[in-house]
């Protein structure tokens, strides 16, 4: 099973992202495509590693998501992704100004062959004024048609909203 | 029937407007609020009409919409209109600082005559941080009060999320 | 009871948190946060207390407002605070660093021992792109956990979109 949650910031949807993974009861990897780079991030994986279990593993990937999802996918797992829209900032701030489009490509390619299940944690960005500059609206834009491109492929699709969860697709189990 | 259809950056609004529109089996006509002046809006322009059926006709009417409505509106049509946001920037713009309001006034008047039916397109834009700038502002409140009024005046209203239709009123058919 | 009523600008969400008040039927205390230094502020405070029926009172309390709530409650009235996200804006602005915590946890642990119905307005800001500059960042983080904070903590959530509510918990009546 594929599920997508979507949210604005400090919606709640990583924490609802790390309940449904915590009850299914199965092995967890949680792809972080965060860089610890940044202090402000650094600070906020520590954040989410203080709330995840024990038994959890951790895989950072900010850039080869398709090749991270294979590689770990299992049928005993879920795969917790956190989130598609750093790691769209990741690849459309990369020097190579075709990464994106190859990646992103390469991840909708390969979720049909994904055996087990996998929860993508994305945000919505397109509710504000459109913003200043060509970057940015490029982002909006990219970030967006990903999320369209994603709600088509996976089988339930949740906005959060102060980390309430209202379903946009399939039924609240 | 008169129908609004509400969505953020990219969240599939148009092309869920314009899914109805075909459904409807109807002649429908495409009423264009953007100008082509701008080249990233030339460019959008190009891609609506290559989503277009042939059979489908455009009008474009950056300002004068009710005008344009009336002009077209049809027992037997659809007026697919795209977008009212768009169409809220240009009046703002314009050198006439009344202009707004004489024509948000002749649209929410000339509504209930309208034979046939009508799709419009607008987006949210208030769910983001408060924006800098007066005029960024009194979009931003223009924008959300015209949302509103025209809600209540439309027999349907969706929130679109990343491509996923949200009824807000009226029923899913 | 307690109600969150949480919306973008423009979306209806005080106008929806008055219509409640009033059919309630019983004393309204209008809790405003807002300060009238700001001009446009003010005209809009002036807007607000034009809508207001003759037996409204106002209450003007921009930081301490778990006091103003303990001191206001009461089994026959409704509190309508509006709203949630200009006092955070306040707080966050304040000499005093510390007091935007302080507040906040003195309004998150007043909340069970309130007598009588609050109904809380309050600002979704995290749909956008995420805002330059630190303290804006701040705020939107402030502004979204203190939302996931007072759901949890309130009877009803509700979204408005284009003045339309949107139950995100608790039944309609």
């Amino acid at each position: 099973m594929k599920e997508l949650i979507i949210g604005g910031a400090r919606s709640g949807k990583s924490a609802l992202a790390e309940q449904f993974a915590q009850e299914s009861g199965l092995e967890v990897v949680y792809l972080a495509t965060a860089t610890a780079e940044d202090k402000e991030m650094a600070e906020r994986i520590r954040l989410h590693q203080e709330r995840r279990a024990e038994n959890w593993s951790l895989v950072e990937e900010p850039f080869h998501l398709a090749e991270a999802l294979r590689a770990n996918a299992d049928d005993d797992r879920v795969l917790l992704i956190d989130c598609l829209t750093l790691w769209t900032t990741n690849l459309l701030l990369n020097e190579d100004p075709g990464l994106f489009q190859k990646e992103r490509d390469a991840l909708l390619a390969c979720l049909p062959e994904l055996p087990g299940r996998q929860i993508f944690v994305s945000n919505e960005v397109g509710m504000g004024i459109v913003p200043l500059g060509e970057l940015n609206r490029r982002f909006q834009d990219e970030a967006g048609w990903l999320n369209q491109a994603m709600a088509v492929r996976c089988d339930r699709v949740i906005l959060t909203v102060a980390g309430l969860p209202h379903y946009l697709k399939g039924a609240s189990t």
